[in-house]
């Protein structure tokens, strides 16, 4: 009749963690609500001593779409302005946070990239295009409308960065795709190395979150490789806020997406896809 | 208008940490609250930016007094049946919590000691009394009603002893009272020395909580000296419960209140009062 979730965030102050429910189209959809870890313990106290009755009150509903846009702004590349690595972080948040962590670590850390090469002159050879996506948490409405409109161009996407797991300290970063990116992106790791994030690791799926729609169409994607020790104690909860976010930490995060983005938006030869 | 207070507890997960408000005589009431320190941090950027107003919406009400009671047991002394050493927590806890730091912890120690004093067969000379205290969080009502009661027997209250501070691992005691009681309780530190509680520190204002009513009216008073690093963090919300409570340290105050009980029960001498 209904389904209760402990919670998996790290939080000891009886904060429930909460996120999305998906049911297979087959089934009837039934009340799912997610509790503490201290309520689940105390269930599971009491259930070993019987049977356990629950009266749960619900509030979540779901309202009307509204029109809402992803923001998109381009560094054009001075030699192939046509091809295109994207530096990202999702505008919208989970709805009890003011989403400093999730997401707005990861725009401010790719507004960041383009402050950067603004402010150090770089010249990308490649379109340097900063993307601030729309409706992450409901469902990647945002991308999926992106990999829609821009079809006809995805070939022309070299390659894809986000951040959306906190901006704990990275460690380096992860590629999602091909084990062959991990060789051709190396003088990246060695760049980082002095400031505690010269490791890289890969993954045959895409990463990132918004970003696996285009690394479903073959971009290859890549995101910071973060320490998320304290990422699910605030997490989709009220206490998603600035003040949990460590500016060190956060400029770390900004530094690795932009030699990331410096190296692809300026590498010579092609990416496996 | 009203009074908003930064919250002084630990949370980090934007939890309010609330207590008593206390008026003047004087003054007209005002409506009062505690506001999260993420909240707070809010408040205090916006301020700083120009005025700022907010709406209050205060549920907190005061109900009519109903009867309640102290629990009192004696394990009486084999010498000086008279004379009482009390061992206490109190019973009832903060409105948001199950109570387990606040003040589970004291009563299941009190009760620990008379408990290890019948494992033990340990024959105290004086009169053992656990007591769980009554509405210590609104006024100390229950340490009021048994001054009261007991008022020409005060004399006979030889010493009493509460923790009410959560169960961190105890560095030793305080007492509460005439510096002399630190010489004379030496012995408790040697006894306790090896389990990391050989400490103790004196303070000339009653201590423990309930209990400053009956040292106010002279009697000695004594409490765990302890580690109270994480008790803010969950103290006064809805996450004080069982899980926050360690076996291993609310064992160590269980052993703290014990050896001091039993010196206490046998000690040849009076105490200065």
């Amino acid at each position: 009749v209904a389904s209760l979730n402990r919670s998996a965030g790290g939080s000891q102050n009886r904060v429930p963690h909460t996120g999305q429910t998906r049911y297979d189209d087959k089934v009837t959809k039934i009340p799912a609500a997610a509790v503490t870890y201290e309520d689940a313990d105390l269930i599971a106290a009491l259930a070993a001593q019987g049977p356990v009755r629950l009266k749960l009150t619900l509030t979540p509903q779901t309202l009307p779409d509204v029109e809402s846009y992803n923001v998109v702004a381009d560094l054009p590349g001075s030699e192939k302005p046509d091809e295109v690595v994207i530096v990202s972080g999702h505008l919208d948040s989970w709805d009890l946070g003011t989403g400093a962590l999730d997401d707005g670590v990861g725009v401010a850390s790719a507004m960041q990239v383009a402050n950067l090469f603004k402010q150090l002159k770089l010249k990308p050879k490649r379109t340097l295009r900063v993307i601030a996506w729309m409706n992450e948490e409901n469902g990647f409405r945002g991308p999926v409308t992106y990999v829609e409109t821009h079809a006809k161009e995805l070939d022309k996407h070299f390659a894809a960065i986000e951040l959306d797991l906190g901006a704990g300290h990275p460690l380096g970063f992860i590629s999602g795709g091909k084990p062959e990116l991990e060789n051709i992106l190396t003088p990246v790791n060695e760049v980082l190395r002095s400031s505690g994030a010269g490791l890289s690791r890969n993954e045959p799926q895409p990463v990132g979150s918004d970003i696996t729609v285009l690394g479903a169409k073959g971009v290859p994607t890549f995101e910071p490789w973060v320490d998320q020790r304290t990422y699910f104690n605030y997490h989709h909860t009220p206490a998603d806020t600035l003040d949990k976010v460590n500016p060190r930490e956060l400029q770390e995060n900004a530094a690795v997406m932009s030699v990331l983005a410096y190296a692809l938006t300026n590498l010579s030869g092609p990416l496996p896809r």
